[in-house]
């Protein structure tokens, strides 16, 4: 194996390890190699906390000087809450630098490599690209559209259905696969609901590791003020009211953008997920399929809304991935027009 | 690997040679080894033609004493349109036979093995059993159920539509699941759809190989006479009509039996999938799936029929597998209750 992707590899390992908690700021981690053997390693915990390359910095016990540097984002080149990580780069006297990509931010990209390239460090970017921009999609789009990464989130059965032609759902999957579903809360922002899915379940919409904002879609205010969201969680609860009724998913997205919210798991119902898909908001699909068949034209189908007129003008998921989880399968997938 | 399961991968790779060919006979194969070596090898093409055994022993340059037999199924013990395999056997000095399932026919399971034992013979029963029952599951349900076999195969997109909210549904998947779906009738002695699917597509429903028998449900009478079906294909066409409207599925499938169809590929519409499924008489699932959302409530839904109350109570698709087709995904199981 390629020994940069080895130690790419290594560093977006440690990058995961903060998966959830680094909002707004992406994951990065950092591996410190000299003479074949690590000498530091690190990542970023939390926004507000150092830097990923700060963080192998401490951890060395021997200097750095002369050695590689592997880290899966361009060091920042600017003062935010922490002065430019580029600068202690230079003048721990690092001798190649190894980044998977640039600064997905245009005003900043390429900047820390040409400071470094000037201070004499060898620069080379691209390893495990992909793989680096997979892990940081939510920080990728964010900064790239100024809006919130939104993942819609079923479980269905085989044929699409959410609950059966007498309206139970429970349970369509296994046991398994609802952990992983409520696992994945951990990884967004925001989960978000049509308020009809309060009324109907009474959800609370935690992850297994984090409360995230809880986002509910009330165009015409029937949010039961006894619901668990609105008892236990007005703190971490944002209602999105409606216009004359209606709620434009777009401009509530911008506006959650605007509150700090980076990214959002739509969770349903049919009509939520429906609309959308309808306005093209979805970057990323998690769809968990149970192997059964529920049957019937008048059992809820997953994704309601308008829909759209054609199999040819309708979104295909690209980078289609399957994983089996118990009996389930979870389908995930990057919706396109 | 072991030895017998390698030799009987040979006999199961002949036998599926005929696929398709050898209703309502099983697919057999048979490989003689002696030394170390294949002496001979054969398969049954067609039913009226020899059966494996006589095939592989008529393929032999060199004497058969002493050699042994791997075959997929218990040698015949009975006079069919064929005299008798086991005699055979026994007659050519064969050692050693490896057999990987009895005759599942209850009558006569078991009566080979026996008959070749008290010959002297040695016999070992069950290498890849599962397999052998697996590549011949359409005639071991024959045996058992005296009834066809019946597989329901359809498209549809992810969120489980036929067409789209405006009645579309070409193409939901792509050229090569198209194929494959074409392909798949040929395993089939029937194809089966609803009179909705004559009216409204005025398909021809061959195989890529293989002009099945085509069966309409046709419960009030309105198969249009200048379809594909009634005109080009009269002596292929089977139409199932109704008592005051209605079809008992269970009845007809009893019926096409008699009529020596062992098996019917059931391609829709809707309402033909859910009317089997509701029924608990489909016995395989065929299910193309694109990774499309199409959307809405008034999309119609690949599996209409009455459905099931909830999902504790509904089919299971057992032993899931998936294949990727192009774009597409394949998804084979067997409905459970």
């Amino acid at each position: 194996m390629d020994k940069d992707a080895f130690y790419m590899g290594l560093a977006l390992d440690l990058a995961k390890k903060a998966q959830g908690n680094t909002s707004p700021n992406p994951m990065v981690g950092a591996v410190l190699v000299k003479c074949g053997r690590v000498i530091g390693q690190g990542c970023h915990q939390r926004a507000g906390l150092a830097h990923a390359e700060i963080v192998a910095f401490k951890r060395c016990r021997v200097s750095p000087a002369g050695a590689t540097l592997y880290v899966n984002l361009e060091p920042c080149a600017h003062f935010g809450r922490t002065p430019p990580c580029v600068d202690l780069v230079i003048r721990r006297g690092i001798k190649r630098v190894v980044i998977a990509t640039l600064d997905p931010n245009p005003l900043t990209a390429g900047k820390s490599v040409k400071k470094m390239r000037a201070a004499g460090i060898k620069v080379s970017v691209g390893a495990l690209a992909a793989e680096a921009v997979r892990l940081n999609e939510i920080f990728f789009h964010n900064m790239k559209k100024n809006m919130p990464y939104v993942s819609a989130k079923w479980a269905q059965s085989l044929d699409g259905k959410l609950v059966s032609c007498k309206g139970r759902s429970k349970w369509i999957t296994g046991k398994s696969a609802r952990r992983l579903a409520k696992s994945l809360r951990d990884k967004y922002d925001a989960v978000l609901v049509g308020v009809n899915t309060v009324i109907k379940d009474d959800p609370q919409l935690n992850g297994l590791r984090k409360i995230p904002f809880k986002v509910v879609l009330d165009p015409a205010g029937r949010l039961p003020r006894r619901s668990e969201l609105a008892r236990k969680y007005a703190d971490r609860l944002i209602v999105v009211k409606g216009k004359r009724g209606r709620i434009d998913l777009k401009q509530a997205l911008k506006r959650l953008y605007r509150m700090g919210i980076t990214s959002v798991f739509v969770e349903g119902g049919a009509k939520t997920l429906g609309g959308f898909f309808d306005a093209g908001l979805v970057d990323k699909v998690y769809c968990f399929i149970a192997p059964k068949i529920l049957g019937s034209q008048s059992a809820l189908s997953a994704i309601g809304g308008k829909g759209f007129t054609s199999p040819n003008n309708c979104p295909v998921l690209k980078d289609l991935e399957i994983m089996p989880i118990g009996l389930d399968l979870l389908l995930t997938g990057y919706p396109q027009a």
